[in-house]
Order: structure tokens, then sequence, then C-alpha cells
């Protein structure tokens, strides 16, 4: 009876705030990669070993092969990719801001962290859009799964000093806490992003109880992340 | 009559020394491009637009793909990859800690030219490698060819104000000047590496005559890449 936002491409886009919310959604990514990307090259900085520092660097340099292909999306969606990343530029610079990493551990700690609770949200997010909007957002979010190797390198500094641990767990709560914190502040700011996910006439969407559900499963995935990490949540 | 070192591949690294300086080779270039990627990075933070940012960003990135690559090649010799790059992190540390962009045309002249130079040396001892090395070189080479975007802003900001070119133009010259001083280091103290472009008893090689035009090639096409920049040599 009515068209799916899975449907054929122009069908969603027809409609100007669907058309906004996916606007909105791709600039958040791309300046989210690009400030991934600055960030993850300094914390580089701080590794031990040239082989530490690869990997930081690796992970960096994922994130930019996905800036390329968001911006070339926005490009055929007749957006300003510059003018779509401005209004976010805020949210995401203050995120990183409050949670610069004092050493190499926490820098590996907010990488594997941040880049797991970005990828879930997307995913998460991704449910409510149009299949090829899906499968670029989706790729981008498997391009950068290179974190696997936090996970050894940070059981072995609890391994070699306990103390370690509960640092990092509660540096992990404070990243979690910052992460919502600037999601909230871009939810009341941006009315379009707030209503792809509410849903429309012609779209499914989350009520409030579908919303606190989807809070639920990312907290619960941070907290496995962390267990992962050998830290208590 | 005698292998050339184009041959098969096990052939050209039965010779202990044939393979001694390309281990050495993939490890100058692994290493110069991690650091290529962390100053490319560094100064990305001098742009004075989200959009300049991104264009050194890529250049950056571009680098880390050939890590990998160059990497996963120097294990495939049996060479651990870390020890490959451990004697030429000075000479590369050290022209950059002497290079260090005061400023973003700085920094944009010495991706330009920096990347210039590198891509030019590496194309010249190419042509005495065997045919997979050398590929994986010269692929290399082309991954990294995202610097073009640097012409126009040179040109731009020279038309804006003159006297930017003068003082581009020395610091041009203080580039060149630093890297042929850190290569002198490098060939000085790296046998394998001076002898490959000598030649062996089964292999071309290069006299000082020939070195000298060599030489002379780098510095024409150094002048060229100047005078592109809109910058007089």
């Amino acid at each position: 009876m009515t068209e799916s936002p899975t449907g054929a491409d122009g069908v969603a886009f027809n409609d100007p705030s669907y058309r906004a919310a996916v606007i909105d959604l791709l600039g958040v990514i791309a300046y989210g990669e690009i400030s991934a990307f600055e960030r993850l090259a300094e914390d580089a900085k701080l590794a031990p070993t040239l082989e530490d520092k690869l990997d930081l660097a690796m992970m960096a340099s994922a994130e930019m092969a996905n800036v390329q292909r968001l911006r070339e999306r926005l490009e055929r969606l007749d957006a300003d990719p510059f003018a779509a990343m401005q209004p976010f530029r805020e949210a995401i610079d203050g995120f990183h801001e409050h949670t610069a990493p004092s050493d190499w551990l926490e820098g590996l700690v907010k990488a594997y962290v941040g880049d797991g609770l970005a990828r879930d949200f997307y995913r998460e997010i991704a449910a409510f859009l149009d299949v090829e909007t899906r499968d670029l957002i989706l790729g981008a979010m498997d391009r950068t799964a290179h974190s696997a190797f936090v996970v050894e390198r940070v059981r072995q500094a609890i391994e070699a000093d306990h103390r370690v641990g509960g640092r990092l767990a509660l540096w992990g709560r404070r990243l979690m806490g910052e992460a919502l914190s600037q999601a909230q502040r871009v939810a009341a700011d941006r009315d379009a992003l707030s209503a792809l996910l509410a849903g429309g006439v012609d779209r499914p969407g989350m009520d409030l109880a579908a919303l606190g559900r989807m809070f639920n499963r990312l907290t619960e995935r941070h907290a496995a992340r962390m267990a992962d990490l050998g830290l208590a949540h």
C-alpha cells in the first residue's frame, strides 16, 4: 500500500524529511570518521612500539576510505558534504575534547569502545534506511573493524598490573557517558534525524519503548566489550 | 647466460646480498610511509578548512595501505618487518625533524615535493629489482599519487600574496637539501642497498657516471615540480 524506505531510492527521497535525515546521518558519520582519524593518528604517538603504532594508524586509515564513499553519496544526493558535516562538529569535537586519553592504554580502550559504540549505533539506525544508504553504512562499519588487536594488549596490561583494570574500567564508563551526553545533544538539535527514528506516516519507526530497548541493547553490547577487554563494567 | 634479477624470484633471492638489499629497500619505504602518515596527519591540523584537512588526511591514509603490502612482502621473505625498518628510523625521523612545516602552505609544499621525490627515487631503484618486488613498489608509488590538489592551493596563495612565492621557493630548496643529506647518510650506512645500485657479477648496475645522471634526473624532476607550484627553483 505505502512505499517503504527500503524501496527504490527515488521514492524514499521524495520525502524531504527523509532526505534531510539521510543527509544528517551521512554527515555525522563522515565527520565522526574524520575526527576518529585525527584522534587515532594523534593517539598513535603514544604507542610504546612501532608495531603498536602501526595497528592504530591502520585503524585511522580505514576511517578515511569510508569518508570518501560517504562524501560521494552526499554529492549524489545534491548535498554539500561539508555543510552536511558542519552541524555535528561541535558535539563530536566535544566528545574528543572530554575524552583525550592520558596514556596509550586509555587510547586503546577508547579506540575499541568508541569504534564499537559507533558501529552498534549506526547499525541500529541502518534498519530504518533505504537499501542503498543502508548498504553504504553497513559496509563502512565493516571496513573499520580493525580493533580486535586491542583486546590482547589490554588484557596483557591488566595481567601485568591489576590496578590498571580498575582505572580502565572507570575510563570505559566515562567514554560511554560522554558519548550518550553528546548523542542527546545531537538528537535535541536535529529534528530530521530524530524523526527518522520515530518513523513517519509511511515509514516504520520506534516508539519510546522501542527506543528504550535500543538503548538497552547498546548498553549491553558496551558491557560485553568491556568484558572482552577484561574490564568489569 | 647469467640470471637477471627480473627472472624468477627464487633465483634473484639466492644471492644473499640481493635479498638483504630488497629487505632494506622494503624496510625504508615502509618506515618512510609510516612516518609520512604521521607527519601528514599532524600537518592536517594546520588546514584552514575541513575540505583541506580531508585532502591531506586522504594522502596520509594512502600511505598506510602500502605499509600493509610491504609488511606482508617482508614476511614472505622471512624477514621481521620491524627489524627491517629499524635501520632507517633515525634518517627519516631526522628528515622530518629538520623540515617541520611552520604553516599550512609549507605543509602542502612538503607533501607535494616529498611525495614526488620519494616516488622518483624508488622508481629509479625499481629498475634494478626482480619483477615481483618492482611491481609492488611501483604499485605503492601509484597508490600514493594524491598530491595534485596541492598545485592549485599553492598557486592561489602566491597569486594572493607574491611574497609567499619567495618564501616557499626557499622552503622547497631546503626540503631537497635535507632529503639528499639524509639519503647520503643511508647510502653510507647500508652496504647492501648501495651494492644493489652498483650491480653485481650477474646483475646490471650503475657506475659513477650513471649514478650522477640519476641524481641529475631527480634534481630536474624536483625543479619541474617546483615550477608546477609556481615556484622558481
